[in-house]
């Protein structure tokens, strides 16, 4: 259980709406990232978000991986996107292809401003 | 997109094995613990993984909520579960909710030892 759990919450995104708000355009992204990095789908779960007064409802993207999971959230009012990518170590190193499904999915967003976090998870202490 | 990621690392699970290897049995306690928290799921998704030489597989809950995400991963082999309980903060603060189902899964589980992180997520700076 051993792994790297990475975060990157994305503002000012100048991307194309279309990745913001289109649920399975988005989950095609994500499963291309996924595939590029050398990770492994086991499955996957879109949904989009209603309008609300705010404007435009977001998306949430999730695919299970045989290493852990990504999730994206998008907030199409605030062009804001959170990413979440959490590799275990199990059979091998995984953090590279990790930091390189983090760093696809942060370039197709084009944000202004990110800031992200790296947790290790599952180390007793 | 302001809200709150809390992790938990789970050690030495003293819980009945079926929560670590039951994948439908965890979705229906994963379900229960987000309402019982006062969240609101949106889909679902669950996963077993194969055994392998180390053991039983162990298995994937992620729970979409209205609020973000609950996702679960089990290592039977090791009595160890992982859990990220992530809420954004749009149009309420959720972030005892977010503890509360926290806390619910940790019971479930009875970890002899638990490693918990939270991160602030969305913030400007």
């Amino acid at each position: 259980m051993q792994g790297l759990h990475l975060t990157a919450d994305l503002h000012h995104c100048s991307c194309a709406s279309a990745w913001l708000l289109d649920a399975p355009l988005l989950g095609v992204a994500c499963r291309d990232a996924v595939q590029a990095a050398g990770l492994q789908a086991v499955g996957e779960l879109f949904h989009a978000f209603p309008a609300t007064a705010h404007g435009p409802g977001g998306v949430t993207a999730t695919i299970l991986l045989a290493e852990s999971h990504l999730c994206v959230h998008t907030w199409p009012e605030q062009r804001a996107v959170t990413l979440d990518v959490y590799v275990c170590n199990f059979g091998a190193d995984h953090s590279a292809k990790a930091q390189a499904l983090l760093d696809g999915l942060v370039a197709l967003f084009m944000p202004g401003h990110t800031e992200q976090h790296s947790v290790q998870r599952g180390s007793l202490r």
